[in-house]
């Protein structure tokens, strides 16, 4: 059995060595491991993944790593199980489809459990993959209530918003904490808010780009998990722009999405942490 | 003889025939052409290299040209002479020295007039290379009219704002109209203002970059010339990427001076549109 | 009506002027215009798309550049109608997957007339879209000129190979001259042939790329259309490699057939010029 | 004080509990800790940066290690003091340029013990900056000996080829074990051996790059330590390649001399691991 253990705490002295210690003593291997110090708030983080014949219920690892370090950490196992999402998504069908195609073919290896959308356009792509495709128009009253009650129900491991024009209420933001992950149409924190690539052309830059990130309640400023970019020149206008963008669009959230999967995160201080 | 020609006026039916026709009369061989349509505004940009064996001047061809064309159009007529620049600097030596260091060796091919400083502290540097070195304290009353009548002496081509930390006057601005070239260590408009990788680190942004651009009289908003970034990620303290940095900023204002000296940039509603 | 008009001659004098007069006089507006003298072998190209009101048929256009070019002038004139492709394909799905999503929502405008592989598993996926999948094993006798017969009597613009694994026969390529794409998963030309993720890996490189090009008769020779590169450490297995390349193939193979689709490619020398 | 120390040796369990055991034990503080475990031939790599206040002598420390660590380890520990490099070239200014003005402005910390050439013409650059200049033609029979000699008696760190046009004997490479670097200008293993740009423009290639690595006896064939690469596409004569590849050249070769002498490169079986 595979573990991958999340470690992150205030740093003292010999963290590796205790919990490395620790993890030897319950008859693991260590597969893989990945420390980081944050310097500025003097933080520990730190990835294992873990191996093992026999089988250990994480719960008792958990106690054996609980004991010992300090109360303050937080720490996290994960079995080596699929994860979950539910995408939520409004009219544009380029990265909801990389995703369904992805996983389709095996290269995301994910458990989509429904996609939302407040329009009808996407059913018909999203039933292609006999995936559930729930619409929830955004203009009957409680619209939101409505697609937080069918998240919670489906309780997936990650909600994406893969191009989702809504802007999510706190409650909905708290009630799926850090588990929440958008694409954003530009290299953030420049051209937060509406339509990045119209303000992006009217500045005249020559670099448009994509943001991936946890939702938080400040609009396009949560931790930002990836990012990429591409040149662009005089010669395009802003549909041209935006066109261009899917491309990159596609690849930082299908980045993100993986990155989540795998718990390869940490989020700390509305930053990312990511081994 | 070798001349650039940029021609950029409202766009009409037949401009690309009418230019060349009024070219090929001259005598004139066409070695490069390049066009530009922008249909938002509808104006059309030209850059025309031409040859010629026998000796013509730039005034005659001038009054071929704007006789024949609308009188809204703006041409301007390059020699192949080399062009000359004044260096604005503050205390960081890594964008003029590299600089320096590139019209040394012959791949910058620019006359550098002097440098211009607020501190003593690259003195030695520049006069390592035999350019004249001005240390223009800030605190001195007038101090900028100074600069001015400096720069307005020295007659550059170019003015390269080479990591150069004051604010330049509307004055200074409007004395050298379109001809002030600024490095940004951001990828603007994100980070606008001072310490850019600061407010980069506290954002926890996975790229960094910089931007040079044309200065203006709004801070960090004038036309961009060239932009572009590297991957960072939470390893890097604010320090670090400072120190990363480095090596985008050279790149893309070296870029950007090359670009001005070689007759590419049109400058048309605070955007570049670069042949 | 809008047309294309792509003309590639010898250069001499005058070529810019000569074509704009001719397609003036036909009545058309240039909407967009780019020219290209290549000094070493002294050849000029030109792309030009032409628009007018009324109609013309696409002969009469051709006649008046023909008398008027000279002799070895190569002018070809598309119409703004819909490209279409065949798709032959192996065992892997994600560039094919990625090309029959696209085209599904629109971002790919293209007719895809058929999927043919020498394998069974990916009719699934291609069926999902409606589109015709022919399984012609390479084991029979006779297959490949099956597989030409077929192509030959869809007739597509252009025959993509998205991950096909066998080689073309010469008179394969012959049947399809300049009309047949491949994506090689490579920085070609390093790593030509088998395996390239497993030559890279053993090489230890830093960069791991992929590249799309024209199929000529010298495997993995052909005219390069695009490339595309990641950067990869000494965390990354072969396998690791293969599974990031993905995204890098998908780009670089969707975006050689938007390049071709367009008429925006030139074949010249072994090389291409693309606008 | 502060130590780094690298450890490589055959992967077994328990690798980081011993090791930052030991470390602890000596009283040291692990300040940045990074392992890998190439799983194809089973080694583990450890970089680990230690520190403490009161003295304790490299030997006592090695000692420590090497007595509980397995008797295959490579142990070996850094002071922290700066390195010192000797610089070979032959007429190309570019990337020597570069070393000496960022280690004249600060930004490369290292002691440039000499530049020994082929030629002259270098001579008045690098004596500007007060540096030793050997003026060594390859003409005279036994050249490479009298620069093997030199450079034995100034023993540097690391010998750096920047942009240097002979080929070192095997002799030369023995003396000087791993301790090599040169700069070659194509993304390896395309274009090896002489005028890479040519070759890459024959191809038509549409990226062009850089590659530093140590250099082996095989030419160009030696451990990868990092590359970069640039889009290019028909207008890039193949001079133009060159001019525009000295940036490349430039960036990836100050890069591979900060890993260098930052001590974060270790070499196995051909291939660098970087922490």
């Amino acid at each position: 059995m595979t573990f991958t253990i999340l470690i992150d705490t205030p740093d003292k002295e010999g963290l590796v060595y205790e919990i490395s210690s620790i993890i030897l003593k319950t008859g693991f291997n260590i597969e893989k491991n990945d420390e980081f110090v944050d310097k500025e708030h003097n933080h520990f983080f730190m990835r294992t993944i873990i191996k093992k014949e026999h089988n250990i219920s994480k719960n008792n690892l958990y106690q054996s790593l609980s004991q010992k370090l300090p109360k303050e950490s937080n720490i996290r196992i994960f079995e080596d199980t699929k994860k979950s999402i539910v995408i939520l998504c409004t009219k544009e069908p380029h990265c909801l489809g990389d995703i369904l195609i992805k996983n389709n073919i095996g290269e995301l290896n994910v458990d989509i459990k429904a996609v939302i959308s407040n329009h009808e356009n996407l059913r018909e792509l999203v039933e292609k993959f006999n995936i559930p495709y729930f619409h929830i128009s955004h203009k009957i009253n409680g619209a939101e209530h409505l697609i937080i009650q069918k998240c919670k129900e489906l309780n997936p491991s990650f909600i994406i918003l893969a191009k989702y024009m809504q802007i999510l209420s706190p409650t909905f933001v708290e009630a799926f904490h850090q588990k929440i992950i958008n694409i954003h149409h530009s290299f953030l924190p420049a051209f937060i808010g509406a339509n990045p690539y119209k303000q992006a052309y009217d500045r005249g830059v020559k670099i448009i780009g994509a943001t991936s990130h946890f939702v938080t309640n400040e609009l396009d400023c949560g931790p930002i998990i990836c990012q990429d970019i591409m040149q662009v020149n005089h010669t395009y206008s802003w549909k041209d722009m935006q066109k261009a963008g899917k491309t990159i669009e596609r690849v930082v959230l299908a980045k993100a999405i993986d990155l989540a999967i795998e718990n390869r995160i940490f989020i700390h201080k509305n930053k990312t942490i990511i081994f």
